[in-house]
């Protein structure tokens, strides 16, 4: 009972970086010497040749255990390959990709096996439950928060479990603009069907390209026109979801007062309470217009004041991003100019609009309107800039490593009147904390998720690597996660929470309520098989 | 740590029916006629004359009991007097109204507790639960559910804990447009506390005269300007819960990626799960103007269709209501003129517009374009007509019960696929269910919640009142929520779920959802005190 699904497999993401290795970019003599001579970055850190030469822990799996995988998901479907295993080993996360560099393996998964249905995965997760095999729900497996990390100690083995084989158009119910659709597929693939048919979800965080709808679902990812079509979370009208307890769906309407919402339960679970296994998301008709365009303000505090007069007021555009005075200077709204002096100062704000003409007519109109009267200047490519290098900003960080530097994304979100105190914080944690390590960054800032009562701050930060880069990223890390605790933020936006921010997510959530979260899920999964370590602590 | 609370107490609302005695309407010759001839209604249905007339089971505190928890709250704020109990006893469905005119007072509480603090809620939930004093926590009493009709068998006593002293605005968030409001404010104090500072939430259900932000919250409330402002649900940003386990608080930002959204375990938990001792509140701007107006469509079938296009390509007012051929007939839009003989058939729709001069510039001209081209013709007066009566449906029900007819409402929301077949299913289960009973109905609808995929039915349903009218009741609703559930609806849009929709509920949920939310009551409510039986069947 499927509608349609791709029509091709979707190419594997290089095994050392972030995707497409042809998209790193070749660094510029400028950058080089930015990265020398402002950073101090000195010796290029090497990277294996081939993933043949990455050691491998010794299979924990039993052969019968293996047996009785493939006996409800096929032979074809289950393997121990090595490449297999290495290629589901950790996510993207710039420590997974140094360890990775260090031939650290750690957490390799014993199997990876491919169900193809809800029923498979109830089997699965049954039988792995009896057998005490920790099993990681696999998208695109780009997970920037150790989210694909599992604490497997205390069980037989660990199987990561890949769900591309899910990946149909179930249902598509034109009246009530919804689409039924499998886990599996990853954002180009689930566009492109919905686009023959005329509509769009209108979610394109920069892991969409090899990002699947479960992982969005899981992690309610943000997308970078969340402004106008919203976030993932918010599209997100109804989930099938397999648990070794049995099933859960929820989701018969668009919204009711039948008691507390489960949807919300799972996501955000991160692969922790069950298997999402199908998704029915709201759509919107695919846009008739595009159109990106680019200001700028004096300063990011001016630019915060329109951007929340926007969120507040309105009318608000598709996308809506403020960069800070140090990203738009490092002109990062474009990564392939990287380093070249930059012609005006300022705050760069891309402005994107998409839907009917009808619709643009006024909105463009307003929108113009409501930023020159804030006082900022058109700055008339760097839209159409922007827009075309919106999905590059992780192969630059594939570079970047190659040279020898650290760098890393962190995100947060609060109330307005917490965002300049947060914005501080948050700096000064960085920059004291790395260059307290001997490799002063450069950190630059944008503003990129709004809402009427708050928005997110979205902190990129560059440093020469040191002798222990792990080991600095950590300390910078939990220096950073300090910072926004104390200033009123969530430890994440949009990344989620994975085995990184695990402690910060227990603190904001409170003891009580971790232990709320805990009793669903050993309801759910009383062996805790599912993806332990990740969100809570794994139990004792 | 106030800003500012209401400064004169609410007035009680009237023990035996909706709200304020006055407001209830003299029935005029028409409608009397309507109800003899039409629905063949007979002997008006006695009402005891003084709350004193009314029988009360015999107090089952120990007076060692009350005392603690009047230690805790203070003699003046615990109360065993008759009057208080009984002004307590059950809510304001048309069984509860019913049973109380058959002098049935089962359920009524042994002691009315007034806490005027987060921790004084602590303490009292903590003493509760060591003692099995079952709570029912109490807003304005105005549940049409069976929210407040505790299943207390198994427990020692039953207190009312009755929030309202808990009535502060307690902080206001200009630059991120939020408030911090104690749950024991009612609808208008609210709006006036925040009126003077130039704010609305926007929040105006039908019940909005009496119930407080505490009961909004935890019921799900919707208004009836949910188009232009959203749902109550998606208007908290935060929420201190006090449980006997101790506090959950939730909310440090308008939305995260941080892991499952505990608001959303709280929001329509109904008492069961904790007490809300706080909410933090998303605010507009004040509407500088307010346009009512009313249209008429030729058939049901063809307003649907022109408010689905509305809903999902915009633009949206802030009140969209569409009745159906019976309900425009009937002019319940404005109770007042019921039974008059209608002027013009068809079906009315109601437009409401609020907000700036700005905002609704374009927005009027785009909702009138959009509607003359749907075929609907302009209906001058209804429209400020609806609104002068929009609180007033429950005052008709008073005089409708005197006069010997049942009258009742009910619920549901469903993709918009789903609900052609829903409005015939629901309203021939009715239809069928009454007048085999030998009480044949009049059925109207109206839809006047919509979202992108989907809209509610509300229904109100009129007939001669059997010699058993609970029973007569209890088989109607039966089988329409039967009807509910297999045409693919939910069992409640905003009126929640309490002990009448519990069954249907617990279907909607499943089985293993059911085990979820158990599990989490468990944990925050070990002894199980809060609203026993509210939801989720009592335990065992």
């Amino acid at each position: 009972m499927t509608l349609a699904r791709p029509s091709a497999a979707y190419p594997d993401p290089s095994w050392w970086g972030w995707g497409d290795e042809a998209e790193v970019p070749v660094l510029s003599q400028s950058v080089r010497r930015l990265l020398e001579d402002g950073l101090g970055v000195r010796a290029p850190a090497p990277r294996p040749d081939s993933i043949e030469d990455l050691p491998l822990a010794p299979l924990r799996l039993s052969g019968d255990a293996v047996g009785a995988l493939a006996e409800v998901a096929g032979e074809q479907n289950v393997t121990s390959e090595p490449e297999a295993r290495l290629r589901h080993t950790g996510g993207k996360s710039t420590p997974d990709l140094l360890r990775l560099r260090a031939l650290d393996t750690t957490g390799a998964p014993d199997a990876v096996v491919l169900p193809g249905s809800h029923d498979e995965v109830l089997e699965l997760l049954r039988i792995c439950s009896e057998r005490a095999i920790a099993v990681v729900p696999y998208g695109g497996g780009t997970s920037v928060v150790g989210g694909l990390e599992p604490a497997a100690d205390r069980f037989t083995g660990v199987v990561a479990l890949d769900l591309r084989r899910m990946n149909a158009l179930v249902a598509l119910d034109d009246e009530s603009q919804l689409a039924v659709l499998e886990p599996g597929l990853r954002g180009p693939e689930a566009e492109a069907l919905l686009r023959e048919r005329g509509y769009t979800i209108g979610h394109f965080p920069q892991s969409f390209e090899y990002a699947t709808l479960g992982g969005f679902a899981a992690t309610r990812s943000s997308g970078q026109a969340s402004a106008g079509y919203g976030r993932f979370d918010d599209l997100v009208l109804a989930l099938r979801v397999a648990t070794p307890q049995g099933t859960v769906e929820t989701g018969r309407a668009p919204k009711t007062a039948a008691g507390p919402d489960l949807r919300q339960l799972f996501l955000g679970s991160e692969g922790t309470l069950g298997v999402i296994t199908a998704l029915t998301v709201e759509l919107r008709r695919a846009p008739q217009l595009t159109v990106y365009d680019g200001w700028r303000f004096p300063s990011f505090a001016e630019g915060m004041r329109a951007l929340r007069v926007l969120a507040q007021d309105g009318p608000m555009p598709t996308v809506l991003r403020l960069s800070d005075e140090a990203e738009t200077a490092l002109s990062l709204a474009a990564p392939d100019s990287l380093g070249e002096p930059p012609e005006v100062g300022g705050c760069l704000v891309i402005v994107g609009h998409e839907g009917s003409a009808e619709e643009l007519s006024s909105r463009v109109a307003g929108v113009k309107w409501a930023l020159e009267r804030s006082g900022a200047d058109r700055d008339r490519n760097a839209g159409e800039q922007w827009a075309q290098a919106r999905y590059h900003g992780p192969y630059l960080r594939d570079a970047l490593l190659d040279a020898g530097a650290l760098v890393e994304t962190l995100e947060t979100v609060a109330f307005w009147s917490r965002l300049p105190a947060l914005y501080e914080a948050v700096s000064r944690a960085l920059r004291d904390s790395l260059t307290g390590q001997g490799t002063p960054p450069v950190i630059l800032c944008h503003v990129s998720h709004l809402y009427r009562s708050g928005a997110s701050l979205y902190f990129t930060v560059a440093c020469a690597q040191a002798d222990d880069p792990v080991g600095q990223w950590r300390t910078a890390k939990r220096t950073a996660a300090d910072a926004i605790m104390a200033a009123g933020g969530s430890i994440t936006h949009h990344h989620g929470v994975g085995t990184d921010h695990r402690p910060w997510y227990e603190l904001e959530t409170g003891a009580l309520g971790v232990r709320a979260l805990r009793a669903v899920k050993a309801e759910l999964d009383p062996s805790g098989i599912l993806n332990p370590g990740v969100l809570l602590a794994p139990a004792d």
